[in-house]
């Protein structure tokens, strides 16, 4: 019982300081996320009383956890309804304040002569706006209800979803020190599959679980259920070497969706306050105050280039989105800081071992200053804009209020709304489709070195069991290949109603329209298998077995299509109903 | 960010096996706790799929912070009101209980030929019953609210200070292979000593100060604060060689003085949930299934004498503190399981190297058989004491009968209360305020080492430091000292009052009176010296400086006489606003 006194010390020293010194923080109107950092600086090794931390590793290691609550807390509070919502405007506007941040950072870093990893991971520190510190400041100010809070929380989640590409794009730049535009377009396109995959997956399994073992009222079990679901997720995604941090975000997503979410917010909240705690302070161990003098003029530059490139791209991207003038900047102003992500990606550079070990104390400073400023930004957005409008040049104005009334002009409302949707949301639900077939024949690809050694017992022949294999692939898949097949078809039809107007096509209106009705999902199909092909070339059978066993599916087929269209139905409609269930209130 | 991945695999393991026994076992109506236990013993080295886990140490780490936040929330539950309520009853029947079981226990041992301290240790095992166990069987039988539950959460409260004292003791044991009445006496004064000025200065300060952190409304403040607390706590008692358990359930209690309780609570139970599912996960780690085969004698054994010990004993002991036999039945089989505790104890044991490894797995085992009776025994209680009414002799039936009424007739009801009361009251605060005085004078024996150091910069004889030490020590206890005389006086009034009867001592009996309540302030005071000296024999200065001191100390007291009476004054209203606060509920 008395081999863990050396830990229950550092828990106590952490828990006590960081006490005192958020208490302190809060009297003193400050982010308690702040007291946190100072609070390990106090303990760090860097200052006076000096070390008083034992076993680091653990500390570490619970830190790390701290990570992992952060963002599951996160996609708990992501939500993929309120996402279809905002929409095209938080796109816009993340997007360009993204890339242009990223360049500006970059840009910076090398006009300070740092290295071009350096500078590359300077860039994606600056992107990404800090979720924790907004959310506090605008409850804070008692603005979180308004109109442009929840555009900015729409560009938070699409921020979300940009950083977590963001860093699958830096672990693989960082690992082969460069990155060709294939193999960004590679990653990303395995990142998007993998996060269809298990969303839909996810979302069909772990809420209906979750919903059943809430029913016992139990909130330990729940509790333990929850996590359970957390780590074994994260464990997955680490094995298919993405990050933890995108593990956790995504299986928080998912458990968004369930009836109970309310009850597992409530439960999770002091675990994540715990643990987030210990890695707040973990960043105030690392953070050397000396080194914050050495670097006192990058930092300078650093936090004014935040502030005003944050303010410009994100406000200008809200504008151009076609938001009126006083929105934007309230927009821009508010996610003029950076926070949370920074410290996650500085730390995965220092991991990797690919950025120099100034460039942390840097986001952290950084962070600390635009933490400071960012309740007086929002408070002076409105003031800022009266006196813009007013000392504006007549032209300018002008051009503004032109480009917004041709925005407005159009709009959805001025097209054929009916069609476009129908097409968006065909295409989507094809593009959905796709993604599990195209899982199921990577799956079996992956794991072919696993099932060779098993069915070899069986099978002398390579080439039979690469037939096994790919045939037992393409049968699970049949229900989403049916799908595919049966949503390219009304496409078609769809796309040959409008295409072929009767006062072009005459009397052959009708011929024209069944012939691109009919050729379309052939052509899409065979477009379809080319894929499937390419996807799972290492256990593709021979082109005469192939054939062979086309033929067989093609046999199957007749006999189960019935069976393929309502498994399909049935699995549609339980996620339907997931989406669509209220959740309990409490 | 990569090398927590190990440990992250062993949680993962954990929580999702842990998820699914639980559910199971809910489903089969079986305590959760027990799925844990399965859950553990699943994942562990003795059972195939091996060994699952990589980090041990670590997550050995966590289950001792299992054992921590168990204490913790026991403490929390905990209440010094309620405990005056129950009162005598809930001592009787707890230390009945605690002394047969021992007894038994160590009997049991001795008779399978076990060496004397693993059979002092099973006795211990068998001696404490389990709160998780019998408070959720009662809630799920919907008896939580009748009258002899409330009985049996007294017993539970009396069980668990003299838990505290036995680990205290055990430990005291282990370390020096025997134990004399002197030892143990003075181990057990120390204890008292130490938990009644925790309990008082802990008192006047945590709830506080808890309060004013509340305030701000937001609750990860809370959570840190209450960490910082728990854990500051439990270090302070760690380093005075007491167990962390102790340190723990002490600060539970002194935070149940806190208005914000139930805040606290709901914060709390999550974290306590996460990490006692850990606790209870090792516990199954550790357990070697081929033990318990090898052990089923023992086993059966020692399973059936828990249950009609404990029956028997603590049934007894209530019926034998005045209530029915209908209740003492109902009692005795509620607390008829051994639980948590019991493996805190066993792993003292382990970890002090002084038990042998099978003692482990037994514990594991016969609590597994205890908790599965549990609820089963409860119902039949009833039913039980109707046939043992029925079939019991007729003269052991009367004499039953006659106990219950000669025990009514000596009740509190019968004597004079007022004086009684009074009294009690006054040598309770007399001792607080002698225990107050203690604990600053070994405080400054204690700190002595440490304050030489520092004053010899100052002082170069060691009678002049000793002479600043203790004249310290007396200043600070001034305000004590006053108080212990000034109710030594009221208590001397009070005796002379109904000891001195007029119609004896005639004449005399003002004078005789007032020698009485002169004489006796002043001889106790001199025992109270004689006490201190005692206590600080380390720094007691050499007689002529320490008379000199004392006579400083009087001149200074004739000038501070009221300033001392007033902060004392002060402390005890302070004291007393704390326990007559209303607490908030939510």
């Amino acid at each position: 019982m008395h081999h863990a006194i050396g830990f229950i010390q550092d828990l106590a020293v952490i828990m006590a300081i960081a006490g005192v010194v958020t208490v302190l923080f809060h009297r003193l109107k400050q982010p308690v996320v702040l007291g946190y950092i100072v609070a390990g600086v106090i303990i760090g090794p860097y200052t006076p009383p000096f070390q008083l931390i034992h076993d680091e590793a653990t500390i570490q290691t619970l830190g790390e956890l701290g990570v992992v609550f952060l963002m599951f807390s996160l996609g708990l509070e992501f939500s993929l309804r309120k996402l279809f919502k905002v929409g095209a405007t938080a796109f816009v506007a993340a997007l360009s304040e993204i890339v242009l941040m990223i360049w500006l950072g970059y840009e910076i870093g090398r006009w300070f002569g740092w290295n071009a990893m350096d500078s590359l991971f300077l860039g994606a520190m600056l992107a990404i706006s800090s979720t924790t510190i907004i959310v506090k400041a605008l409850s804070e100010l008692g603005m979180k209800g308004e109109g442009f809070a929840q555009l900015i929380f729409g560009i938070l989640i699409v921020e979300d979803i940009l950083a977590i590409a963001m860093l699958v794009l830096l672990s693989g730049i960082a690992q082969t020190g460069s990155v060709s535009a294939g193999v960004a377009f590679a990653t990303l396109g395995q990142l998007m599959l993998f996060m269809t995959v298990s969303l839909v997956v996810g979302i069909l399994i772990v809420p209906r679980a979750l919903d059943y073992v809430a029913r016992a009222k139990s909130d330990e079990m729940l509790l333990v259920t929850v996590l359970g679901f957390c780590f074994g997720f994260c464990l997955l995604v680490v094995k298919l070497d993405y990050s933890i941090a995108l593990g956790a975000f995504l299986i928080g997503a998912i458990m968004a969706e369930a009836r109970s979410l309310h009850r597992i917010e409530k439960l999770i909240a002091p675990v994540r306050d715990m643990f987030s705690a210990i890695f707040f302070v973990t960043i105030g161990l690392l953070l050397n105050p000396t080194v914050l003098i050495d670097y006192a003029w990058p930092i300078a530059v650093i936090t004014v280039a935040v502030v005003f490139g944050k303010i410009v791209s994100c406000g200008l991207g809200t504008f151009l989105a076609g938001k009126d003038g006083r929105t934007s900047m309230r927009v821009g102003m508010s996610v003029a800081q950076i926070g949370e992500f920074s410290f996650i990606i500085a730390s995965l550079g220092l991991s990797l071992k690919v950025t120099s070990p100034f460039l942390y104390p840097i986001a952290v400073a950084v962070s600390a200053l635009t933490t400071l400023f960012t309740p007086y930004l929002i408070r002076a957005a409105d003031p800022i804009t009266m006196r813009l409008a007013r000392s504006m040049p007549a032209p300018l104005a002008n051009t503004f209020g032109l480009y917004s009334q041709w925005l407005a002009s159009i709009g959805p409302d001025s097209g054929g709304p009916t069609i476009f949707s129908l097409t968006r949301r065909i295409v989507l639900q094809i593009a959905v489709n796709l993604a599990l077939v195209a899982a199921i024949f990577l799956g079996a690809s992956y794991s072919a070195p696993y099932a060779t050694g098993y069915l070899s017992r069986w099978l002398q022949t390579d080439d039979m069991q690469r037939v096994v294999l790919w045939s037992a692939a393409l049968v699970v898949s049949m229900p989403f290949l049916v799908a595919v097949y049966r949503k390219l078809d009304s496409l078609a039809l769809l796309l040959a109603e409008v295409s072929v107007q009767p006062a072009k096509a005459g009397r052959f209106t009708s011929a024209i329209r069944s012939t691109i009705s009919g050729l379309i999902p052939i052509v899409a199909m065979f477009g379809v298998f080319l894929l499937v092909a390419a996807l799972s070339g290492g256990i593709l059978p021979p082109f005469g077995l192939m054939i062979a066993v086309l033929l067989c599916a093609a046999l199957l087929l007749t006999v189960l299509w019935r069976w393929c269209v309502k498994i399909h139905a049935t699995m549609q409609i339980a996620l339907r109903e997931t989406f669509e269930e209220p959740r309990d209130h409490s």
